[in-house]
């Protein structure tokens, strides 16, 4: 059975037709997924209905609000354009305002293993799609945690990269200033692949040139220094990730969190909403009962044209402050990691308080976009009440690469480069290494503290003399020599900034510049000057450092 | 007669009893000056009334509103610490709200040389205190144009850094999100040493690591196609400053500059004002006729309560669509010059049409800290009806340093580093060339491609060897001998970004490494692989590369 006939018999299997809003029919996509080519060829990706994709209705989950773009989004036709083929467009809670799913005149999208309880939102379709197969990856939103909630109850992978890491065009906007395109897949390495592709097509905003491209190799990790707005099984599931991640490496630090939870409750509870309505804000209020608007969808953006413009600015000035408050707390750690959800409520608790339930769902969310901060999702298990339990990696703005590491490293992936990398926004250079730099040695810190990454062993070309210096510690110098061996060593990434100023700050007699690699490429890398190499002890047979220290050379 | 007397008594002299709202006595002005030490000593620096000096009344131009604060400023602070010496406090457009110098009821502040017209403003009382020589030095403040316009009308430069260079802190806000401290000086050299002292205190903005540190060595620079807005006088000061910019060098291209008119129309002229509500609106509201408002400054403030969050947005999205598309007129220029004023009104012209008047001031500034960029205000002569004339330099944030060096070479003035540079904010790494990246030779553009600052001639210490490569073109290769001499080179300054991506595309046999200079200091500089070099011609006795070609070492 192909993937698409296999996607389908599970779509007409599970009964959940609130997950596609617009489902494509199964000969259109068979087919392009024939002719589909490229790193993404035949991925099925279900795109949230906020999202334009060309010839299909955007209904943003409101039926009146419906219109059918002529063109795909930038990102959805970056992601076409890999190869990935478009199953169908998922339901949300309307206007993608919530966090539950429920909101939606397209049905309340069930959670994937306990149909009583909810998805999350409002990337709710998106997420169940993923979760049951009906679709490899998905294309979520998300502006207070639309892209986190449901991959956290669903049991998956969710990327919110750095705000404007891709092009916000042909989306729906939420809260335009907060809002963010997002990944779902069952796996790191399957997120970071479509995240990169994504975030090739058409950046909003660039990237530094000292962007960090790792995590460092003992991170500090802050969690929150209490928890006690969750239930016991739930403290405890995060209590275990916590354990998983101290087994990861992680230095585990407690902070205090009033400051990010004084900034979530600003999100909906003042002037800052006024996006919302400055978003769909003159539809909302002049539809009438055959738009089908979501009751408390149409309350939340029917009040927010009432704000004031200084009201406005006085509640972004408080974030600005409540974010430096909590970047201070924040000060020495590599990532915040905090339980995705508190919670997994019913359908019916949802229902007999939407708001309540709603603001409970966005306490470890809300904060993350207002603050600037890129997040990632990650799937920890099963908490004792049977519910999925996620966990979610925050760090400052173009940190996602630090992210995707710290992930890798608690799922227990293999870590290769980052999203950021491989979209090439995130410029790296290579370095070879050859002696106090090599992973584990004691110079190693130059370079994980300005955010390089390992990036495997590496052997030069068969013309190359090692020399012990005659230094303390001991470190090797190597010199080009035609009669000389090939040398082991390791490549690392950096940013360039990251390689200026290791080069400015390098000591003779070592020097940087082209070596020839036994592939017939060539490398930025160490050598030395001959005559302080050639007075030392020639340790070539051994073939590098390592080597040579382990079973010295007579 | 020392500076402290000299400047009391072209005080007393001159009968401008408006340029200062306070002014310290003579006395404890010269024991400071006395005692003070540290880069700036003795400097004379006056201060606009909008920014705290402990002890000193902060008015704003608004005696109701006055207060007395206990702690400098930051930017205030950190000139004092470098000597500088606080001669009193200015005059200004009443809350930093116009560009005229009239608005106050400590009264108009007249042009320093022709007192029937204006200063122009909101700095009025800063301009005319360094144009007169009552100080050396000014503080002022610049949102839509305060720190530019009376600069361009009293002959001075000033310098309005990117948004966030110095901290905010202690300054009334007048439109939070564009203000920023400015300095006037009569000459560039002036101007950017206390610049640099002031935004090595407490940026409140991180510069990146690929921030440029001069201009290209032929800077393209925009200017406006059409001037019709200008009197023929002006049109021809505005021509002669063309022709002294194309004497410097610059190549000029004409844009079109109708989007970034349409960005200074939103400045006051839409939801963007009710940031000054924000700012003192609760003041304006509540004061009566002892606060001594000023009707025009009253109006525009007590009008900018009304705005909607929605309209502010709205507003905030044009600029953003407004800026993409000036910014793509700028593609390929280093700068953009305009006339920093485009007429020079009578106190008479501006009491019958105070808004009109005003609004015209800042056709060419009002745009400017919307759209995030930086400016230099300089001097360039006198128009034919008598006013100082004077034209200002616009780039994108962080690009200061190439505005700076530009203005350098439009004075005439030398060009060192930039202030962003001295204050350490812009970190630079320098690097030693020999050969080919030598000023004027073929591989130059390397350098300045990637905004590199040519810091003067070296010599290496007498303990190197040049030869020259067998390479077409041909080349020189550096390597250490004892045997050696002491061979001649440039030092060029880059950004740690740049100086990795220059490694990075460094091709072998060249070497980046420590090199020891004559005074004993080392700097990272060219070297080169042994073998390679060896191999060529020896040219040592030349003394460099420069040397070797013009007269060739038999």
């Amino acid at each position: 059975m192909t993937r698409v006939a296999q996607a389908y018999r599970r779509i007409a299997e599970c009964g959940r037709d609130e997950v596609f809003i617009t489902l494509r029919p199964q000969a259109e996509v068979e087919a392009e997924c024939r002719a589909a080519t490229g790193p993404l060829a035949g991925t099925l990706l279900a795109v949230k209905d906020n999202v334009d994709v060309a010839g299909l209705p955007t209904t943003a989950a409101c039926p009146g609000y419906a219109y059918t773009p002529d063109a795909d989004a930038p990102a959805v036709a970056a992601l076409r354009a890999a190869g990935a083929v478009v199953i169908g467009k998922t339901n949300l809670d309307q206007f993608a305002t919530g966090l539950v799913g429920t909101r939606s005149p397209y049905g309340a999208v069930r959670d994937s293993l306990r149909p009583e309880h909810i998805s999350g939102g409002s990337s709710s379709g998106s997420a169940v799609a993923v979760a049951l197969g009906f679709a490899d990856v998905a294309i979520g939103t998300d502006t207070a945690g639309s892209g986190r909630v449901p991959a956290g109850l669903q049991g998956l992978v969710g990327i919110k990269p750095t705000l404007g890491a891709t092009a916000n065009a042909g989306v729906v906007p939420a809260c335009a200033s907060y809002d963010c395109l997002t990944i779902f897949a069952a796996d790191l390495e399957t997120a970071q692949t479509a995240m990169a592709v994504m975030a090739a097509g058409a950046p909003d905003r660039s990237w530094p040139t000292d962007t960090p491209l790792a995590a460092p190799p003992a991170p500090r990790v802050a969690i929150p220094g209490a928890l006690d707005d969750l239930d016991p099984d739930w403290q405890a599931a995060f209590g275990a990730a916590v354990a998983r991640a101290r087994a990861a490496g992680f230095e585990i630090v407690e902070i205090e969190m009033a400051d990010f939870f004084a900034a979530a409750d600003l999100l909906y509870h003042g002037a800052l909403v006024a996006e919302r309505a400055d978003a769909v804000g003159e539809f909302v209020a002049a539809a009438g009962a055959a738009d089908g608007l979501d009751p408390t969808v149409a309350g939340i953006i029917g009040a927010a044209r009432g704000h004031t413009a200084v009201g406005l600015l006085a509640d972004r000035r408080a974030v600005a402050e409540l974010r430096a408050a909590a970047m201070a707390r924040l000060a020495g750690a590599a990532a915040l990691m905090v339980p995705t959800a508190p919670c997994h409520p019913t359908l019916a608790q949802v229902a007999a308080d939407p708001v309540g339930v709603n603001t409970k769902m966005g306490r470890y969310t809300n904060f993350c976009n207002l603050f600037d901060l890129c997040a990632l999702a990650v799937p920890a298990g099963t908490a004792a009440d049977g519910a999925q339990f996620g966990v979610t990696l925050l760090a400052p703005a173009h940190h996602d690469a630090v992210l995707a590491d710290l992930g890798a490293r608690f799922l227990g992936e293999p870590a290769g480069p980052a999203w950021p990398e491989r979209a090439g926004v995130a410029r790296s250079v290579d370095l070879a290494v050859f002696g106090l730099h090599l992973r584990g040695q004691p110079l190693e810190h130059q370079l994980t503290g300005r955010g390089a990454r390992w990036a495997g062993p590496l052997r030069t070309a068969a013309c190359y003399r090692l020399y012990e210096l005659d230094t303390e510690p001991a470190k090797p110098g190597m010199v080009r020599d035609d009669s000389g061996a090939s040398i082991a060593g390791e490549r690392w990434a950096l940013s360039p900034a990251a390689l200026g100023e290791f080069l400015a700050a390098l000591p003779a007699p070592m020097t940087l510049g082209a070596i020839e690699l036994d592939d017939g490429s060539t490398v930025t890398g160490f050598g030395c000057d001959h005559a302080a190499a050639t007075a030392g002890r020639d340790i070539t047979a051994a073939g590098g450092w390592l080597a040579a220290r382990s079973a010295p050379v007579c």
